[in-house]
């Protein structure tokens, strides 16, 4: 059994940081690197490029809507060519960034508003594919997992890797539930590490209501911003190593 | 005899376009593209990047301090690592393009304030050689002809080519005359043909002041912006067709 | 009859132009003068507002979603209260520009995307008009005629200005024809000034498929970046002029 | 004795927080807060202005150069004309805030490289005055004690505060010696509370070479985003109020 665990790095923008990043990066085999319109900045991103490449870490863009103030997390009505080509420009300043670090940009994770966006709309899962795959063909598209994006993406031919998240509440239909809602976030560390291990043993999760729903998990989403978020990967890492789960890179594992 | 004409291209954003690209890009041989920090965004580069590929013109990348509000022309003092890594960024954006349209990348082209720092100051004219050669190590350096840039990107060991100015007056020292002295631009369309004949032909060029300075011409630069910048720029490239000079791109010169 | 003739002016940014706005302030009453966030720097404001006080035309913010690459022009889904303060914080900075030229602010239109999900959508209705009033409660809201967001606006005790325009086809509810659909825009000048003498003189306008519409004009909207805009401006001024119309600024007209 | 304790504060942006705003808050007499262009946005920068009204703490608008990437510590080679319409801006959005909260801005404090700038540059200096003042003539300008800018502002007939810095150390001739220099960064509180009592009380403070150099006091500047920062701050303002000094406002100072 492989997964790979993913997480959210290089999210700071110049005189501010977000995240602890080097202790997430020792315990991480995926790095989703902020390009630089929803955070990042050239300087911080050769810096976390440099740190992954040390740490064996596979590299990751995470492209946004251009949206810096917002952080990428509000929707934004861009036309779907639009869309492609905001992608394909972060994807080719992320890469050449690995280049200069002797290492590879392997796979591509849309952040928040647009990776949501995504989700339920085929124009922009198109997109998303399009503009990563005009950089480098051979990138693999991280897709929420049951997804329509998932859908589009393996159909238009690319290499996929379904993403399911450690900490959060699925309904009976397989979709990550509203963060307004109770049961959203798993805060238990046995709990998620339990959880996450059901999800890559035997690719299913149970629902909030019970329904257990069938899940692909070729890597497992952590964040990294929240409190005992640390101790919590930590432990999910360990729990899963122990259980002889490898961990590998997003480009391993498809 | 051969030699390069490069031009700035894509120098619009967003609602604002400037300058007539279509017509320039029959006229040219090097396109140096905006790459989003002093003007151009996606849309425009792969539009741009497009059409230069149809048109066999040479791709350059164009980048600049990040200062959208003025154009990149004026002076930031950034710390040198910094300028480095705000270059790469751009030219990685534009490589994916490059990419994108089955083309590449051959030349890197520093705008306004930058290049005009670089020409003097060697921490600047180091950072713009690294930051493009961490990119690709194979691309071409743009430099001020007879610059402390030219200097140190040739002792550096990267692709040089260097660069005059088809309607500017130069001082005794080889310098461009600043925009405030008369003489500074030269708007007769003939006597640019014959100015530009001269370096390509001799390898010198008259300052204002009547001395005969050496030049090295590798790539000669017209600005696309003027009102009768097409006519001129027509004259020029036929006045060099005539006298047998091969018109070739950057990549290609050097 | 009184009416007041709105356009949106200082649309450049840094070295980008748009539209002849010298030409324009001789012919409007009223000018939505942008205030950063999809156009206009401050050099600009100051400079569109100086000159709209010197030949006496009705100063307006125009402020819209952040977003300079997209122009305003799409839809950002943004909490109300986010709008609420980007507005605030827009007109504030304009009435500065109006406070060192003598002059005031009179009147805040929003921009774009903003303006076309206040038509509709009462949380962004709100936004705006608590936006506007926290900067100034004397300020005039412009409104599309007959929308959602005239109702709210009314409600809310707000001064208040409903908007026509001049130039762009109705439905027989009283709403903009999409720019998609055929009859969306009145080239012919004659037929503009005719429409907006109905609409100024009877407060009605002929939809494409026939029916009379009630609108109210209090300001009709003429844009200023077509081809003919110029002269059409020009000729609609005449022809209200002739018949009488008072034009005033839209401070006066409520 | 009097004098005001002025602190920089709202200098996150978007999802980034920086600084302990409310504790420091509790502290100080003089908010600087930053207006969107080095740090701050909209809702932010309403949030601290409600703050500092609700604490009876003097609101002053903290503009810089146009420069979130690099907070507005660089220098930007901008024409004065240009810094003054950028700081009219900057000043005007926060009085839009000072007026929804019912309070008013009080002083203009320039930020990062643009403050450093006016100490030695006449043109900056007068750039800053002008903008503020365009914004409102009652405008306290706070300017480096000792410096060019002090003299510029004061010529100019504007209302002036003089800024010394608790943690600072001095040079004979009374600038800040360069944070790279030994003794430049005061640790010990007690120290700082003896130099600012002896600012304060003598207008004299000790340069690391021994001499005594004449200060004008008119404020204290305290920085709040290093680790011991409101524990210095705690002890400095009841040290001041224990020995009998007015904790004032930048407003009420002068």
């Amino acid at each position: 059994m492989r997964v790979a665990i993913n997480c959210d790095l290089g999210e700071g923008f110049g005189r501010w940081d977000l995240g602890p990043d080097a202790e997430l990066m020792e315990l991480i085999t995926a790095a989703n690197i902020a390009c630089g319109l929803h955070a990042g900045d050239p300087p911080r991103m050769s810096a976390t490029v440099r740190l992954a490449a040390e740490k064996g870490v596979g590299i990751g863009a995470h492209p946004s809507y251009p949206d810096l103030q917002g952080f990428g997390r509000r929707y934004m009505d861009m036309p779907p060519e639009e869309v492609r080509d905001f992608v394909t420009y972060q994807v080719g300043a992320l890469q050449a960034f690995a280049r200069a670090h002797g290492a590879k940009v392997e796979h591509v994770k849309a952040h928040g508003a647009l990776y949501n966006r995504a989700a339920d709309d085929e124009a922009t899962a198109r997109a998303i594919v399009e503009g990563a795959l005009q950089a480098n063909p051979d990138l693999v598209i991280v897709v929420l997992a049951g997804s329509r994006f998932e859908e589009v993406a393996r159909q238009m031919g690319a290499r996929v890797a379904s993403e399911t998240f450690a900490d959060r509440g699925y309904d009976a239909r397989g979709r990550l539930l509203s963060r307004r809602l109770p049961g959203a976030i798993v805060h238990d560390p046995d709990v998620v590490a339990e959880r996450v291990w059901t999800m890559v043993s035997e690719g299913r999760v149970q629902a909030v209501t019970g329904e257990w729903v069938p899940v692909k998990a070729d890597t497992i989403c952590v964040h990294g911003d929240s409190p005992g978020a640390v101790a919590m990967l930590r432990g999910l890492r360990q729990s899963l190593l122990d259980k002889g789960v490898e961990l590998v890179t997003i480009g391993q594992m498809v």
